[in-house]
Parts: C-alpha cells; sequence; structure tokens
C-alpha cells in the first residue's frame, strides 16, 4: 500500500522519473483539452448545436480532475497542506464549478471560475524546467529584476507625465483625452509602440508633442534590452543546475541532484 | 553523353562553379518574373485589358518551367527520388496549373496551386548560403532555437491568460471581446506591439490591464533580442565553414570542399 | 533652535538617514495621492456627486505642503536661494492654485497650473538614486547620450526626408497627408512602429514606399539597443559609487561619503 | 585674388578650420529656414493671408543661395567637375523653381522639384562627422551591412509568402486583402509589428495565422538588433581616425591628419 502510495507520489508531484513524465504529458494533454472546451465556450457562434458534446467533453475532464484531485490528497503524507496551497486551491476550482452547475441553474460567475481552470497550466512549466535553456532565461531574468523594475518606475513617471502635458494641450479640442487617466492609456499605447489610433492627437501642436513622445519610446525601448543581454552573457558562461524533486512530506522543492533526504523536513527522497 | 549530363548536373544542382551560378541567377529572374505574374493576375484591377499579354508570359515561364523540369529528371541518377522529393513536388506544382487550366475551365483552386510556385523562392536560397553572413547569422539563431522556443512557449501561456482576464473583464461591454480566442487575438496584437486597433477595451479596467500588458511587453521584447545578440556575439568568433555541393546519386548536401566522394553514397563528386 | 533646524534640514533635505528616509516616504505618499486627486478632478464623469469629497482632500493636501513649504524655507541657510530654485518654484505652484481659487472664481488656467505639482516627483526619484541599479543604468545612459544623440538627429532628418516624399505622392489622393509637416508627423508614427492608422497611404507607390520605411525602420531601432548594451556591459563592470546627502548651505550635492564638510562652500556636513 | 579663393574654399568646402564651421553653421541655419518655408507653403490652411511674406523670404534664401552656389563655382579649380556633381545639381535645383516662377505661372511641378532643396541638409552632415560618435555608429553599421542586408533579404522572402498564404485565406471574404500585393503591404505592416489597423484579418484562421506571424515578428526584429550590438561592442575598442578636409582640385575627401597634399591629384592642401 505505502508502496503504490510512493510509485504515485513519485509519477504525479515530480517529473524527473518516467512515470511521472508520462504523467505530466497526460496531465498537460487534459489541461490543455480543458482548456480548449472553455474557449469553445465562450464564443457564441461555435456553440449553437454542438452544445451537448461540450457538455459531455466538459464531464469527462471534470472526472478525471477530479479522480486526480482526490490521488493527490491521499498520496501526500499532509493533505490538508496540500488543500490550501496554491495550487491545491486552483485543482479544485476547476472541478467545483461543473458540479454546482449540474445542480443549481448555471450563473454567469460559474463561467469566470472555470477559467481559473487556466491557471493549471502553470504544471506544465515544471515539464519545462527540465529544458536547461528555461531555467537560463530565468536565472537572467531574475537577476536582471531589479535593473527592469528601476527602468519600469521610471517608464511609469514619464507616461505619467506626458500623459497630464498631452491632458493639458489636447482635452479642449479632443474627444479622446477627456481626462488625465485617459492620456496616461494613451501615452502608454505610444511609448510602448503598439500604437491603436482609438485615441490619437489632432493639434498641430498635440502631434509634434505626440512625434517627440515616439522618438523618446524608440530611444527607451534599448533600455531593458540591454539589461538582459547584458545578464543572459553573464549566465549562459555559467549556468545554474536544476532539480524537480519534491518532498513527499513538506511539498518543497530545490533539492541537489545527489540529494537523497529532504533537506527541509529529512524525509527519505524517491530515486 | 555522360559528360554532357555530367556538366547539366553542376549547372543545375549546384551553385559554386561558374555555370551553375549562371543557371542560378537565371533560375531567379525566372522564379521571380513568374511571382510577379502570379501578383499582378491576383489583382482585378491591374488584369483587365491587359489579360492576353499575362497569358502570353504566363505559357512562356511554364515552357521554360517545363524544360528545366524535364532536364532535372534526365540529369539526377535516380530520377524518382527527385520527383517524389520536396522540390521535386513543388517544381511540378508550379507548370501542372497552366496545362490544367489549358483543358478545363480554370477553377478557383488552380491560383491557389500557381501561388505554390512561391515556394521555387526558397531555391534562391542556395545562392545566399554563398554570403558568408547568412551562414553566421543561420548558425546563431540554429544555436538559439531552443531559447527561443522556450520564451515563445512561456509568451503564448501569457498571453493565452491574458486574453482570458480581459475577456472576463472586457467580454459584457465590448463587442470586440466576445470570445476567449478573439481575445487572446487582441493579446497577440498588443503584446508583440503591432496594436490594430479594430479591438480595443473600452472599460476603464480594462485599459488598466492593457497598459499593464503593454509595459509587460515592452520588458519582455528584450529576451529574445538578448538570446540572439548573445549566440551572434558566440558565432562572430568562430564562423562555421560552408559548401553547396549537391551528390548527383542521392541528391545530399554538406560534403566538404575537399571531398572528392559523397560521403552517403561514395559516388564521385563534380569538381 | 539650531540643533531642531538641523534636524529638519537632515530629514526633509537628505536620504540617507532613517528619519530622511521616513520623510522621504510619506512626501512620496502625499504626492502620489495629490496626484491622484488633480487626475479624479480631470475625469468629468467621476466627479459629479463626490466634489465636496474631492475639495476636502485638496485642502489638506494644500495645507500639508505649505507646511513643508515654510519648514523648507526656514531650515535652509540661504532661503532666498531655496525658493528661487527649480523645485522650490514648483513647491511653490503646488499649493498656490487652491488659495487662489479660494478668493476668486476658479478659472481652467488653475487646473493647469495644479498639474505642475506633478513635477515634485522628481522629488522621488532622489529615494530611486539610493538603488544601485538606478545609477548603473543612469551612468550607462549617459555615456551613450552623445550617440544616441546623434543617431535621433540622423532619424529626424530621415524623417523629414521620408515625410516629404510622401507628400509628393500621396498628397494628390489622400486627405490624411495634406501637408509636409502631416507626412512627418506620419513617417515618426511609421518609422518609430507605432502605426496610429490615422493617416495611411493609398496610393500603390505610397504602400510600397510605406513598405519600404517600415522595413527601414526594423532595421534601425536595432541602433540605440546596440548603444545601450553596449554602455550597460561596460557600466557593469566599473559601476560608480553614489551619496544623497545636500549641504544645508549650497544646497549642492555629490559629496564623497566620507566627507565632512562641503567642496563647493566649506560647510559642515550632517553625518 | 588666389588667397581670398583660398579662403573662401576653406570656408565654403572643408568644415574644420573657423571659418569653415562658421560658414557651415550659417549654411544649416539657412537649410533649415528655407525648409521651414517650404514645409509652410505645402499647408493651405497657414499659407491664406501670410502669402506675401512667404515670398520674400523665399526671395531672401534663393538669393542667398545662388551666391553661394556662384562663390561655389569661382572658388573651385574645376567648376564643370562641381556643377555636374550630385550636390551642384543638388545646389542648382535649390534656387532654380524660385527663378522660374518668377517667369512662367507656377506649375505644381515645381513644388516638387523645390523639396529637392531637402537634400541639401546632407551637407550638415559634413558637421556631424566631427562628432566622433557618428564616426562609430556609421563604422558599426558599414561593417555590419552585409549581415543586415541578408536579413533584410530573408525578411522579404517571408513577407512574400506570408502575403500570398493570406491572400488565399482571407482574399474570399475580406475587402482588405484583394490582390496578393496589397497582402504582402499588410505583411510587411504586421511583421514590422506597424500595425496601422486599415487592413485586418476577419476570418478565424485568417487571425490565427496573422498571430503566429506577430509571434514569428517578434522573434526575429531581434536578429538585426544582435549584429548592430555585436558590430557596436567591436567598433567601441578601436575606432577609426575622420578628417573633413576636401582637396580644392579634385573635390575628394578622405585625407589623413597630417597629409599636406592631395594623395590623389597631389594638389597641395590647405591647412
Amino acid at each position: 500500500m505505502q508502496s503504490l502510495k510512493n510509485k504515485l507520489h513519485e509519477a504525479i508531484f515530480e517529473a524527473d522519473t518516467k512515470s511521472g513524465r508520462f504523467f505530466d504529458i497526460l496531465l498537460i494533454v487534459l489541461i490543455v483539452f480543458s482548456i480548449i472546451i472553455v474557449m469553445i465556450e465562450s464564443d457564441d457562434r461555435i456553440l449553437r448545436d454542438k452544445e451537448h458534446w461540450l457538455t459531455i467533453a466538459e464531464w469527462i475532464v471534470t472526472l478525471l480532475f477530479s479522480v486526480e484531485y482526490l490521488l493527490r490528497i491521499w498520496v501526500v503524507d499532509k493533505p490538508r497542506k496540500y488543500i490550501f496551497s496554491f495550487f491545491g486551491i486552483i485543482d479544485l476550482l476547476s472541478i467545483l464549478p461543473t458540479f454546482i452547475a449540474f445542480f443549481f441553474a448555471g450563473t454567469h460567475m460559474l463561467v469566470v471560475i472555470r477559467s481559473l481552470r487556466l491557471l493549471r497550466i502553470f504544471r506544465v512549466l515544471k515539464l519545462t524546467r527540465y529544458v536547461k535553456e528555461a531555467s537560463v532565461l530565468w536565472s537572467a531574468l531574475s537577476s536582471g529584476r531589479n535593473k527592469i523594475g528601476v527602468f519600469l518606475f521610471a517608464v511609469v513617471i514619464l507616461i505619467t507625465i506626458l500623459g497630464t502635458v498631452m491632458y493639458i494641450v489636447e482635452s479642449p479640442f479632443n474627444e479622446g483625452f477627456r481626462s488625465i487617466p485617459e492620456s496616461i492609456y494613451w501615452a502608454v499605447v505610444t511609448l510602448t509602440t503598439v500604437g491603436y489610433g482609438d485615441i490619437v492627437p489632432v493639434t498641430t501642436l498635440g502631434k509634434f508633442i505626440a512625434g517627440f513622445i515616439m522618438i523618446i519610446g524608440y530611444a527607451i525601448i534599448a533600455v531593458p534590452t540591454g539589461i538582459v543581454t547584458s545578464e543572459l552573457a553573464k549566465e549562459f558562461r555559467n549556468p545554474t543546475p536544476t532539480n524537480t524533486q519534491v518532498c513527499q512530506s513538506c511539498l518543497k522543492e530545490g533539492h541537489d541532484d545527489d540529494a537523497s533526504h529532504c533537506k527541509y523536513c529529512g524525509k527519505c527522497l524517491n530515486d
């Protein structure tokens, strides 16, 4: 019994054994499938006469997710810890709406909650952690985090000022710049070079300032790139090793490859 | 006879001899010309009273392509291998539509098939392989392939989540966000800073989230640049040598500059 | 008395002591709060029936700013120097409009002047100077300043020429390109890849040239990035030390960490 | 007489002496002024009742340009060489339209020719060549020229294929994609992330492909940046020296700083 539990734990919670990888791929396929169902359901035009198919698919996914949820509770040593963890709640929210909609009339709120199922996709990231490249990118972004944060902070201040200036210049002649927050929204759209065109300057001075903002945006877009490139170049030389084992008792990660016991709670780790 | 065949093979299939380069340039001019014909044909407004000129040009190109196709079959040692290869099928599909349209009334499908002729342009790439720079770029992109792949995978997950969030926020008030796939399309358009403006947020919360997405997009656009720059810097130091010879027998490439026999089938290579 | 003055000076004008950091954070919160008031006030739709709350908040902020302004005048050795400095004027303009509006009927100009309060946000930057990352970014941008300037100058010339070319090509057929300045505005919008879509080419030649401009823009967007990356890589190796002390007498900054006297006027610095 | 001629040559054609720099700055101011006149003239709305002022300014500029043109002819040793050089023709075309419009009724063509005056702005570039930074940027772009060329060539092929694919998918349902050239124009607008929004996909498959194109564009925008950054990093280490002297006899440039005779024709150079 304990042996079965151990094997299941290895399959469900880890990704570096054969069974673990198989379970993960199966789970990903199921998650992607469940997301596609939610997507199709959201489109009124596709839904029309295929509703019963969707309901069946929805129930199959929900039942499989339920089985997985119960198994997860069973195999971990401290079920309560799992149930109240971030992923535990997400896992529960992925299956609840279908059951609730079965007993009560479907409300709009359930669609919103069902969308939370999307967050399960983060389970996929565990698989990518295998790919050495992902960890290189992640390390580079992490070590550049502070610099990018400072840069984004400066951009936010700049956008606030530019938005206010454009509000003062354009608001008397232009419906689109009718308040400072909307002008700031325009400044974000322009400085990031997205440029929807739903709000555009119409006065000559406004166009001149807008052109100036664009050229400024052209120059400062270089900053985050410079940061990431420099950090990546550093990371390329000394990549960090990774391991995907999860302790069966305390659910913590980050164990060394040669560790045989959890370094946080001392519990023996699966091989 | 065999000597003529050899010379033709050298001219048609290779690009590092004088005759080979001459044939390639001729072929490129013809391909570009044939593509221009397809382009003009696609525009109803230009077509009007110049239709007979187009038909004549079309037939000249088709006949020249036919001659080239038959020559290719003749000079290779294993014609079947060429006929069923990717380029063999493309070459056939480039000439078939004109003949079919001659016997039967022209259907719309033929225009689509004729467009496949565009793929012949890849033959041009063989010429560029000469340019040392192309191989440097290609090597850099190849070795950064995995990292860019991981990055694009992360971007796709991010876009799915952001699209769903915007669907929940905007769909009750906005025609443009009427389904999750359309919201995801909007998220792609926004995060890549394309910003058509055919779908734009209208609620205050939607605009706030959109602004947030843009600033995020601003920061992560730096990642692929960082990857390519780092890889290019590496490649600049150790460029890889290239060779454009194609074996007459097995059609394989990648021979060393000093090779006199094909390393895959042992056949003697042209000098 | 002098001791209190010294302590207040330390709190108000410096950022590297405990009291100084506390005062700065308080001030930032107040500035952000006052900016939010100006933003809400600018939006006619939110304003409607909450006007009296806004007036109260406005007065609280104004009174606190007034106290701060008077304290600043009191603690510096040469009040006149502070009053006529850039920040001194901004500080005064932040409080004046509310008082004027109290005695006279509120004019539109006052809203504009009140927006100047936004510039107080630059006081926040002093705090960020602490963050080592900000100084690294700043140094890199400073040393790349000349190169970015030359690049932007070249871009401006290019935009002028491209705008004129498009004016010649499009103006007879297109309302959007009715003058050279508007065509230049279009060229800026296009070259920086913002692309509002309020002005678009309609002639075939115009579209062809526009496509050409976009591909050019694609290539030259690389230049500022290249400059910043190179400068950042340099800066990463030798970061510059920073210090936020301000001399009580001459208001100058840039003192060394171990300096006990102002290097400009000789006055003793607070520890 | 010869001495005056020499001094004038130094002032007009060179930029590294005091008089040369003064003349260049004067000329730049005049060119910018003449461009502003052309710009104002192009805008029907500003022109209305200030026409006579524009005519006067136009004549002042034309007369000054005429004097400069005649001086240039006088001071060079081989006037014919100057007259038929690129800048000689531009200089003539800058003054001719005003004279022609004086004798004949002004035609629209003259406005176009007058716009050529814009090209005189390139004379300004000679001044920037002084700025060391400009030469660093230029060298980096020059040595990356081939790689950027290969990249742009690949982008053009990619755009042609993507445009054709979108034409096949969208043309039956969408006015905007009515011909292959227009679809290619759309592909350029999308891949470069400009995104006007004048042509947008409407079919589900079209939107899916468009999203794919955008993400691809996101990844390949990194390539030119990588090239320029690598080249700039190289250039930062070994910048190239520059000199702006022009030989009085053969009009050639590129002399060493210590050269006393033209290395192309042997003529003595001004100090």
